[in-house]
């Protein structure tokens, strides 16, 4: 793939895509400390569950780079508390932070530590590949040939360490999909990375607003409508991008299927049902301001959740790299 | 009332609010012939059904200040050719042009049509805030106390000569009703213009992106969604802004009623039903820039409808200025 990489360990530090500047511009950040890290995800520099589950992991190596022998188990402390802070609703952080704490865990001495968390963090990074495509290959499965395909936000190779879930589907599935591209407001990330990842790939994609999603439906131009997740709860209730929860009630009133593809990493076993789950909600000016530029009068309140929860009973099926399942999910979610 | 008018008439031209430019700047454009107005309408600069009828009204009074004895049937003729020509799907338009064509089609010498026209036009400027006075107190009372209504576009002041339709019934409501404005991409009248009327007005507006209504909806924080209309068919079936359709749905699934606020001139009885209005389909670059700033890839498709239109069984109550009509529609409309 020519594609450029979202996440890479070079030269004793971690380099990410700058997800803000897309597609305008294609510059890369380099990470020096967990500082930077933690920045960069909570400025959406990087952002999609499984992507910065994985920049996490860096995070920590950065930490034990930046540490020694006195201060490293407290350093990786810190720094996972840090991480942890950035942002709340994506379950692959936290899971990303305790894998790391857990291998550190596993060895003396700080080499030792150091040699350890690099090796997971590379482990994680490539088990994403691994599992994005076993995802893709099982998702594809379930679309009708030339189907048209209509997606939220970006669940693709800027969202992982590449391929993508629900872009992973598609790009399994092939070229002869054409894909709906909801812009995905307030970020924009349809618009500016969708958009722009599939057009790379050469993929069919027309952009839609997310108000058209209801139209392209109901005039029968929507196939399947598949998403990305940022934690999914032990009975299936899925939390992904503002707008997945429309798309989903408006998938059931039109009898489209409606699909889910995360890695089981974004599987919450510990919470029973969607009602768990933190919901961020983010600065007003992501909604006031485009592109530094005021849309809005000044002094309007704004309601700004990042996400939503979509009920388990409106999800068709949850497409993992571990299989395919379907509702009723309870039972079936379990690592 | 303190608003800036919307439409007046001064000085033998059309002062028209220029609402591109809001809410930013406030500032007014000159209409001296049929071609400024012509423009005006297709260039959004006045925008909403009642507000470009009355503007062609007026559009078709220039025509003939700017005309003499000889060519005046002709000029007038091919002005309302002109001005039909604008924009398809909000009929009020039509309606207007038609009145003005009959108003002018009653007697006889150029002096005496001028008159009759400005007069026509005056009186549909006029009887359009009677009509949304009328429609408000009649849709206030649907509501409960305190209500929290969520509404999409600009259906307001902004969008008739004053008052508005859906806004006007939140005005006739009084200001303890909390509003939901739907940004309304992709030209954003939810967010530029019905969030900057009402905070003038000192209502409570909260501003969310189109994608966020959902959820909203799913988090009991709205008791109606009230919206304007373009055209109305016999049936029920109404064409708005895009997005509409989608709100339809969902305040269906929450057992939230959905309410088309409109006066009876957007009532199209030569139309049986939805599928015969025409939808206007408008350019790429509303959807891949905001403020002439790009925010999509070079290159990509855009499927950029500017309507949609809700089945009429998805309407709990059409609001007009005669009366209050329930599902089934047939036969309830006419005028």
């Amino acid at each position: 793939m020519a594609r450029p990489k979202t996440i890479s360990w070079q030269d004793n530090s971690l380099l990410l895509l700058d997800q803000r500047k897309l597609p305008l511009q294609v510059e890369y950040k380099r990470c020096e400390n967990v500082d930077d890290v933690a920045e960069a995800i909570r400025s959406l520099l990087v952002r999609g569950a499984p992507a910065i589950g994985a920049a996490a992991a860096y995070g920590m190596v950065l930490a034990a780079l930046n540490s020694n022998e006195e201060t490293i188990r407290e350093d990786l402390s810190r720094a996972g508390e840090k991480l942890a802070g950035t942002r709340p609703t994506a379950v692959n952080l936290f899971w990303a932070i305790e894998k790391m704490m857990t291998a550190a865990a596993e060895v003396q001495g700080y080499a030792a530590i150091y040699q350890r968390l690099l090796e997971e963090a590379h482990s994680i990074l490539e088990q994403d590949v691994i599992s994005n495509r076993a995802m893709g290959k099982l998702g594809a499965q379930l679309l009708p040939p030339k189907a048209r395909v209509l997606t939220i936000c970006n669940a693709g190779a800027l969202a992982t360490a590449d391929w993508g879930t629900a872009l992973g589907v598609i790009r399994s599935a092939g070229r002869d999909v054409k894909v709906y591209a909801c812009e995905t407001r307030p970020v924009l990330q349809g618009a500016r990375l969708t958009a722009w990842e599939l057009l790379e790939d050469g993929f069919d994609v027309t952009l839609i607003c997310d108000s058209m999603a209801g139209t392209v439906m109901a005039q029968g131009m929507v196939d399947a409508v598949i998403a990305g997740a940022d934690r999914i709860a032990a009975n299936g209730d899925t939390a992904n991008k503002i707008g997945t929860y429309s798309l989903a009630v408006l998938a059931k009133a039109h009898k489209i299927p409606f699909y889910i593809a995360a890695p089981t990493s974004t599987i919450d076993e510990k919470i029973a049902s969607g009602e768990e789950i933190i919901i961020e909600e983010r600065a007003a000016d992501e909604v006031t301001h485009i592109g530094g530029q005021r849309i809005a009068p000044s002094g309007v309140k704004v309601y700004n959740p990042a996400f939503d929860v979509t009920p388990a009973n409106l999800i068709s099926a949850i497409i993992t790299e571990q299989g395919v399942f379907r509702f009723p999910y309870q039972g079936k979610l379990s690592k």
